[in-house]
């Protein structure tokens, strides 16, 4: 076992293959950008083929080969099933797969697993029933967890060699130029599939609406894709938006958004031409009402809002309090919109959004985020992977990218969550070191970084009471006692992977 | 010796580097994409520097590099001349440099030659001065001369390893995201900038007009950018459109118009979602009218226009008759501002454009382009390089690129200039196959390759003079004589690369 620099253990194997976490940015250092086969496509060569297996075939997809997708269609994905489907139909094992993240809907993938189709995860998260699957061990080998900057880096730096992408294409012509706001399942942003098409060594797009040559704007263009396939339906338009936009009437997240804002109002950051990302989940979505009022009440606007984005910063858009959205994926479907309508809302890819490794990610140039947490420890580590349970349910998403490189980075968290403690002593499972959290934001109240001296003085007079972690940790076992400590196995079942590829933590099975 | 399949003698020992042209699309193969050093950027970093010179320093530039920039100013650009002078003054010695054009404006460049700051050149051309004292052999290595597809494909396969581009950018934030359309010096498309952006190991973004964060649309993305330089003035946007675009009232070239126009208007390609690309030139301008005349007459529209793109184009864009603009450089004032506003005209890069080893380029779907001509010979070859005295004084282009990929290529060209046949027996310089070249016309008739012998079945009532090229040459002969044979020296000056990196050709000094 190794010990990383927030405490973790890590077995030696996977300590001595990805290295373990030492310091946020000490990690990040020049280097040779991966390359892939490019096969020409001369003219007359046609990329339309007539069926998916036909496109399987094409690619030579073999045992062992790695694929990827994208999550942009959320909970209303068709793409990643009816690929999976298809290859364990042609008798092809040991796959790799690494999707942007994994849905509900792909619960397939654990029959998949279970088969010996799929043999290799790596994955922003794991949720609900493939994560308890994950968690009960069903896999020889762990599933590596990476945030969107994270799997960004991996696949520029060839940690993650994508032999073939199969990319939901919510519109594209025949030769493969590609956007999604237009076609049937208009998901918006494909932030996160441009990467996959830009280093893939071959790509094949799968639409539902395919259209005249050129298909315009061109978000995925034709010189990063092999082949197209047309198919029935790609996914469900409704589910993109499922489970994730709200707006809250809960009192206890409406005073946590309510700290949130008066934090971020009275922060040195909360000037003319500043920036934001909000995330979502109901508390964070309160925020942009607030931070809306403080913005017209002092006349400020802000130069850019970012990161997936929500129907709320449309809003702020469109009332002219932020000038420009720079958008990686969408929300719900006015965002997705919006992209298509609005030329101040832009579509960046999750490398321009968020890679530690990139000539620089606009989270670079970030001065707020507001962040959520399944756990936070008195150390302001994160957890937003592991239930209390130990079982792995949730997903690093940006959350150690943004929280490393903004200015100002809030984790927003009721202290209790049901009967079970939010602020622990130690939390089950880092996914963002607590050198990258500035500001905990709880019901009660909020808790500064110590390592940020110059915080303690800008809010010394806030409005808010200030606790050190301590304080709330004990204010939330008062209430509600001591989380029990979780009865971990002996197997490693996921690889938290920082953004700079080194190790953060292992999960074991449960 | 080596003879090429077009019959030109290429010195073995060049044969050997690059191998020797066989057919169009018999070297293109499955490659391994060149890849780049990426010096990451973290939060608090700046990008923005204080001086050109400093940017030189910051990058390393030593004795052996190769540097690059782009000629979206053509006439116009200052930032060549000063990047180089920079260097000069450092004593940097022995550069390569790999513009994707020279213009008369770059004279100065015969200084850095002599001085030894300049020791290898690629470029599409090299015009009057630095031609000819190319052409008068003032350099130790030969000028390797490429197309714009062939220079996309030099630098994607690695043939070109850029150290550091020096892009000059109409407007840029400080974090180094680039457009064309904003800014003092808004040259539009920054189509053939943007793959040195990609492929560079360092980019020096410069620019006069300098943007607040972030800067959009986007080009040139932060992420392919290293550094920013802001400098009074990068280019004078009169310069872009000197010397290519008039009307032409010349009836020699309004003849070849209605010829031209007659070929397409009444081949198979012309109808509805029809395709095209014009170029510059007075012929070429003419046809766009009679085009338009038999477009509106017919009620036909085209999908899409492709190229270096004109006003012409725009205003039938304007007009509907022309659905979509696809844009990799502006040869005049509107149609860079139309790139900024119109949201169904398109910026594209140099491999999406023309490349013939990328996954697709748009010539491969481009039915009819027109093409010009310093000579054609009886075997249809067409030179664009060198002038009646052997002397280089033009650029390759895209006129290999879009000849061997569209289903029609004309060349256009008046059988005789001053006093010099145009239709010869063997062209000085061949740049781009007869194979790739489907019909010739001049103002007394037209000539179809005989390898087409679909257009000859097709054109069999087509009430325009046809004769062979055999024919066209006595005319052209008759009339002004044959033209006398140049006196060649014995050094080669410039090897001129087909598309695919073969050597097509070699010229030596005179």
């Amino acid at each position: 076992m190794v010990k990383n620099n927030v405490g973790k253990e890590i077995p030696k194997e996977f300590a001595d293959q990805y290295g373990v976490f030492d310091e946020q940015f000490s990690n990040v250092k020049p280097f040779e950008e991966a390359s892939r086969k490019i096969n020409p496509v001369k003219p007359g060569d046609e990329k339309l083929l007539g069926s998916l297996r036909e496109a399987i075939e094409k690619t030579g997809l073999e045992d062992g080969m790695t694929i990827s997708f994208h999550h942009h269609f959320r909970e209303g994905d068709y793409v990643i099933n009816m690929v999976l489907d298809e290859i364990a139909k042609m008798g092809i094992k040991d796959i790799s797969i690494a999707p942007s993240s994994l849905a509900n809907v792909h619960e397939p993938v654990i029959d998949h697993i279970k088969n010996g189709v799929i043999t290799n995860i790596t994955s922003s998260g794991l949720r609900d029933k493939i994560g308890a699957a994950i968690s009960e061990g069903i896999m020889e080998n762990p599933v590596v967890i990476r945030s969107h900057g994270g799997r960004a880096r991996a696949i520029a730096s060839g940690d993650i060699k994508i032999d073939v992408a199969f990319l939901g294409a919510p519109s594209s012509d025949a030769y493969g130029n590609i956007n999604g706001t237009k076609g049937k399942a208009n998901c918006g942003s494909l932030g996160y599939a441009m990467i996959d098409a830009k280093y893939a060594d071959q790509v094949v797009a799968i639409t539902d609406s395919l259209m005249p040559y050129p298909n315009a704007p061109i978000s995925i263009p034709q010189t990063d894709v092999d082949f197209v396939v047309e198919v029935d339906e790609i996914g469900d338009p409704e589910g993109i938006a499922s489970g994730a936009t709200r707006f809250t009437q809960d009192p206890k997240e409406l005073l946590i958004a309510e700290y949130a804002a008066e934090v971020i109002t009275n922060s040195p950051y909360f000037k003319e031409g500043w920036s934001f990302q909000t995330g979502t989940g109901g508390a964070a979505l309160a925020v942009s009402r607030y931070l809306r009022r403080a913005m017209i009440d002092k006349d400020i606007t802000a130069s850019f809002a970012l990161g997936g984005i929500t129907n709320a910063m449309v809003e702020l858009h469109k009332e002219g309090l932020v000038d420009k959205i720079i958008d990686v994926q969408d929300f719900d479907k006015n965002s997705a919109i919006s992209l298509g309508e609005n030329e101040n809302h832009y579509e960046i890819d999750a490398e321009f959004y968020a890679s530690p490794f990139s000539k620089s990610s606009a989270i670079n140039q970030l001065d707020v985020c507001i962040l959520s947490a399944l756990e936070i420890d008195t150390d302001y580590n994160v957890n937003v992977l592991t239930g209390s349970d130990g079982v792995i349910r949730g997903a690093s998403g940006g959350h150690s990218d943004t929280s490393a490189a903004s200015k100002l980075s809030l984790v927003i968290s009721p202290l209790i969550r049901g009967r079970i403690a939010t602020v622990v002593d130690e939390v089950n499972t880092v996914v963002t070191p607590g050198d990258s959290v500035d500001v905990v934001v709880t019901e009660v109240g909020i808790s500064i970084n110590p390592n940020r001296e110059d915080l303690i003085e800008a809010f010394k007079d806030l409005d808010v009471p200030q606790f050190t972690m301590d304080e709330l940790r004990d204010q939330a076992y008062e209430v509600v006692g001591q989380p029990k400590a979780i009865e971990y196995g002996e197997k490693p079942v996921a690889l938290v992977e920082y953004r700079d590829g080194t190790l953060i933590d292992v999960v074991n099975n449960v």
